[in-house]
């Protein structure tokens, strides 16, 4: 007997039929001889509406009081999960992340997890239950609601595989795993049987959008085996684990991400401190920089090239014109029109020419490379928008995915 | 500085506009210089919405997952008043009833009040904030989620009143008062300024549909001074204590209950254990008489009659059909287009003729009184439906109310 963590989002308990679907799941899972912990997501745009009745009274309210409003969500899906199960006859309790024992610091909205108390969930799972735990929630030291921000969901059903020492952690989503590319620019993408945390650290970040980085760090760090599968067809999903099986690949798949902006900071001075006051500068603000591209000096100046998330694109802009003079720069550029593609494998650094196949399928594309950014598993290159479809598509085919 | 609870209804928070409205009550109260608890109802139709939800999917689910649904509707409820009020520029936080130590026993669905732990209102009070609530919610011993049934947000506000030791609680709702009638039927029925916890139960349970008797004899166990008002229109409202000063009236007011159905089991033999056996089968049903009225024995045989509410008709007469032999009875009646008319007034016992005054109205009326029953503080007559409105307004007119 195993005890089996499953996440469902909100697409999965969009509505009455979907919830029954997903009770579906738990309770064969169950009969099959397991222990289940369902984690559950609130209902397709639930949040959003609770966001809008929030907005229309406060846009520029407390994050405390907006997560005891978002909170609901979840405890309303768990509650109707609970209620499908009972009537398909199974044994179940709904808790939500304060009584599941889902403690956090106190960063309302973007709460991380300061430990997690298993005691009533093991009792309830002694007691032949099975479990539906609200996701993306838990509770501070004063006894407050906090939610987990952004892969709050994801991240909660990881903890608690990790804090239970769960067998499986299945993350049910409206896609059936991880592909080469992402199938709807690419055909001939394949599902991967199975791919290393830190493959998809790189894919996750890369714009993949199939689980949250935070989820996955967490697996990595507390080993949980992971299966990324599709909670509308049956069959068998993508394995995330510590170790995977050597392939013939050398790469594991093919990335693309048009959430990126990029910022040119022209003629700083060629002198030591110059990119800490310009970094630390972002950082304060809570600005993410991404890529980071630094010209050779010449005539005592130095150029800096950076990407952010297109979302901050405005508040950095803004804030490097207000200390450009003291930075020492002479100006400023931008282009938000740009895209990130990127192969990603545990298997290219022992390889040589990963990266050169690489740009010589985008040279022979016609494709122009803006700038380029290598990890041990990774290489990215930004190039314009409008070209980012055909690169993945290029880059793709030059790896032989398909054979 | 006084300390005031208040408690706001669904009506009064059912979208944006009244939410600033009752944030402009609390508020203007807190700025008055009084420490305010307030406690909120879930927003108009969502404890509906939320039960269609359920229904959808399980209609006979635990009353247990069932609270753990309900419960969300008033959590939303105070985040949305505690963001308006911090739109206003005061200070505030919300509580769930757990969070607000609202502890109950195990009846999910129906709990009843255990005990409050007043320690987290105290301190947020102590910083200067203005609380908000969510009424009609508590926990049990196993850290559960609890509603506490009808009347369970008057209920809240009261007994958080009571734990506080508040100087007031007021009970905001759409009606300005509690009237001598029902001012929709009588057009001189007036308002009055105070009224007895007594008197107010009486007219509670007889159909004035204002203030939940269960709130009521918490706030007269405890001694609680309420206060019933408009949250639409800034007058007086009425005040509920334990004296009231003696005025000329002698009856406080006329109510009218249409929820109610008559039963008659006829020739039931005339010996001991007949009524026990009767009613004792009632009660384990969970089915509430009201009144009760048993002929005189002729021939070996006697006739009872009894009211229930008209949701208990069909179960009650099913039950006694099953039973009528061996509880000896020869045939059952019932009639459920009938009303209850009843004059409650603290000061009637001691003046004869109340009871008179009323018979000689309906009876130059022409209206038949089919039963009758008296306490020590209102009389009541059962008759048809179709006079029942005139009925009201004869008796008022009887009383003088409006002089």
């Amino acid at each position: 007997m195993a005890l089996i963590v499953q996440k469902f989002g909100g697409t999965s308990v969009a509505n009455a039929e979907r919830v029954f679907n997903v009770a579906q799941i738990i309770t064969e899972t169950y009969q099959a001889g397991n222990s289940v912990v369902a984690v559950v997501s609130a209902q397709g745009d639930t949040t959003d509406d609770l966001i809008e009745k929030a907005n229309e009274i406060n846009p520029a309210g407390s994050k405390r009081e907006m997560d005891v409003l978002l909170s609901t969500g979840e405890q309303i899906s768990m509650a109707l999960v609970a209620l499908a199960i009972q009537k398909l006859g199974f044994p179940v309790v709904s808790l939500t992340g304060p009584q599941a024992g889902m403690h956090t610091d106190n960063t309302y909205g973007n709460a991380r997890i300061s430990r997690i108390d298993t005691e009533r969930i093991q009792a309830e799972l002694g007691k032949g239950k099975i479990v539906i735990v609200a996701g993306f929630q838990g509770i501070n030291r004063y006894d407050d609601i906090t939610t987990l921000g952004r892969g709050g969901s994801d991240t909660t059903a990881v903890a608690f595989a990790a804090a239970l020492n769960a067998d499986l952690c299945q993350i049910y989503t409206d896609v059936d795993g991880i592909y080469t590319a992402d199938p709807r620019i690419v055909k001939d993408a394949h599902k991967l049987d199975e791919i290393s945390y830190d493959e998809m650290l790189e894919l996750a970040s890369l714009g993949a959008q199939v689980l949250h980085n935070r989820s996955v760090e967490m697996a990595k760090r507390y080993h949980v085996d992971l299966e990324v599968l599709s909670s509308f067809q049956k069959i068998k999903g993508t394995k995330v684990k510590e170790v995977v099986q050597v392939e013939k690949m050398l790469i594991r798949g093919v990335a693309r991400d048009n959430d990126v902006a990029r910022i040119s900071i022209i003629g700083l001075p060629d002198q030591p401190g110059t990119a800490y006051h310009l970094f630390s500068l972002l950082a304060k603000a809570k600005i993410n920089v991404d890529v980071i591209l630094q010209s050779i000096g010449r005539d005592g100046t130095k150029d800096v090239s950076f990407t952010v998330g297109k979302g901050s694109l405005d508040e950095a802009l803004s804030l490097l014109h207000e200390h450009l003079a003291s930075i020492g720069g002479c100006c400023l550029t931008h282009d938000s029109d740009i895209s990130k593609v990127s192969i990603v494998g545990a298997g290219m650094t022992t390889h040589a020419g990963v990266a050169a196949t690489m740009f010589e399928a985008l040279y022979e594309a016609g494709i122009n490379i803006q700038m380029i950014s290598t990890s041990e598993i990774k290489v990215s290159v930004l190039i314009a928008r409008e070209d980012a479809e055909r690169a993945v598509k290029v880059v793709h085919n030059a790896f032989h995915f398909g054979d």
